[in-house]
């Protein structure tokens, strides 16, 4: 399959439209801080969101949900029981997971669990770039949620992964890196203020499940997020680019990104 | 009582006066999605939220709560022992209580848990068509938290559980439906953007909690909640039909409407 | 130290361009109502948020933070355990941390909490009147979150606390006040509505724990946040005083506010 910057837009602009129609059915266990407004993000880009995260329902959800997101950000003990059910329910019925190892290195409980999540090989792998060292077990993890490493340090950490997994791994920062062990895509949309909301990354990982879906592998659902997402975040911080108002903006411009926006906008390489 | 169109929209509008004047104490146990938001719906509406949700206060907390809403949404086994803790406290001690069996059907924790708490006698039973269905035994349960029944389908259900509880039940749709077992109430205002926001449902239970506290049953306080709500909805579609600037104008919009807001825009049938 | 209100002023301003300049690493172990609020609050004012609030992780997360908040409104029995280690941590590494016992009184899981962490030395404890009653064991408790007792109520069960615990304490009111035993303090800049968002409050304590790691004292760093938040509070209740569109514009306010903003409306006595 061809992964020129041409085909991948096309690509996203197909998903765009197809997460529309098809009202992708998003399950998400993910962590408290960021739980409705990940919901939000879903709600506005048309998907149709289920935050399952109790033992004997989560598994159960993930069997016949389209995508399923796992987001290890506050996982009480019932998520992390609720994690390991979804993932092996999601590989079993093939459903595409995406894993968001946050804050993993020195944390020992969610990086105990995100290496065992990891070997279960999640169709998607998102976080900056201290997460993605750290759960390749090359980096010692970043400040709380925040990366000391740039996206560059990351991208033979993400590859390696990427080629354990068979998926692909996504590496956040002002330019977002998408591999699946071969091919590297760039991605330069986006805005500053964006980390500047909680869960601006988080909403970020549960966009890639609804939107791997409908693509036909795992390196275009994450491309096709990404792109969609950030270009809605440009489009966002024209409005404003203070906190507040530009994540009200942001849930509008969701709701609106047109093909034709990404066709003028998006900047991938 | 009378229950003309005309004396139910007269009740919404002395409970909506009531709910401010008193400032109704409205106890919630409810998902982790929306508990920021519905929290936020009470306030602006002028009441009191109180968010108990542990095992041993819950129970001692709806005792003197003025209404109480227990949502399964996202219920964690210490949510679900509050809420059995709650709904018999709230049963001995008089208080109205809500119960929105969110997304049961075929998830077996919470379908369990909706059962047992329908067989307590909620005051008022609220949910999408799908839901109320399935709290019936008449249904499979819906799409996740979406219905795949229409209002009229679930007629017969809300009926049903209504005449077994003793209180009245409300299908969401559309059309808002309310029944006692005997009467039907169709409400007719709102906005589809309304379901665009996480929360749009739920939040309206806990509004039903609050309203109940102050009307003289259970079937009047869930016609005020419901028209109170979404007539504040459509002002707010009015200034923003996009998700993020919509959900911001309906807390504007609760804080605002009026009476005569009511008198000009309710409809109720 | 002088603690004139000139010199409270000049070290409020010092201490908010120490909280952007180091970006204090905040942690916080807070209910699930306001913590995506708080987070966003925290990122708004240029520090670095970190809810890491389970067993085995909170400890570790307490001894590298600049600063820690502990809240007990919605606290789960692994929340419990961790605030217990976070309390220890936080004490051996002398990072300053805040209590607010929210809605202690009547409650008895959290209030039995409450006492513990009160015996450990919080550096600061930040309540309403009837909760800072409530902890110093002087009165019954207020009405869910709402207290029932005026903050001059609290002053002498404020300095008896702040003698107790060697800290600071900070009674939220019309005029909030804050006192390490012997100095009072108040500060009356603020808006009304803010009681009409919820984590209006408690969103103050995760800022105090941001700025008492900047500013060389607990008393300090509770009267810099409160001057920082209400200031910014009255800047945005000029954009809007609905409670929706006003939480919006305090995001934004507090993104924005200027040392020059504190010195042309800073009400510190």
């Amino acid at each position: 399959m061809s992964r020129t910057p041409n085909h991948l837009l096309t690509a996203t602009q197909e998903a765009l439209e197809a997460v529309r129609s098809t009202a992708s059915l998003t399950h998400c266990i993910t962590n408290s801080v960021v739980v409705g407004f990940t919901a939000n993000v879903l709600l506005a880009i048309g998907a149709a969101p289920a935050m399952v995260d109790i033992p004997e329902e989560a598994g159960l959800f993930a069997g016949v949900a389209s995508g399923l997101l796992i987001n290890l950000g506050s996982c009480s003990a019932e998520q992390q029981v609720a994690a390991g059910e979804a993932a092996s329910a999601a590989g079993t019925a093939g459903t595409p997971w995406v894993l968001d190892p946050v804050a993993i290195g020195s944390l020992p409980v969610r990086t105990a669990l995100a290496y065992q999540l990891r070997d279960l090989g999640p169709s998607i792998v998102r976080g900056n770039a201290s997460e993605i060292m750290a759960l390749a077990e090359l980096g010692a993890g970043g400040r709380g949620v925040d990366s000391t490493n740039s996206v560059d340090d990351a991208l033979a950490a993400a590859q390696s992964l990427a080629r354990a997994s068979g998926g692909a791994v996504a590496v956040s920062g002002a330019t977002d890196v998408v591999t699946d062990g071969e091919i590297v895509v760039r991605l330069s949309n986006g805005h500053p203020v964006l980390t500047k909301v909680t869960g601006g990354g988080c909403a970020l990982g549960a966009l890639m499940a609804a939107f791997a879906a409908v693509t036909p592998d795992a390196l275009t659902g994450a491309v096709a997020a990404t792109s969609v997402y950030t270009v809605a975040a440009e489009i966002a911080a024209e409005r404003s680019a203070l906190p507040g108002s530009f994540a009200v903006a942001l849930l509008d411009a969701l709701s609106e990104v047109t093909v034709d926006d990404l066709s003028a906008r998006a900047v991938i390489a």
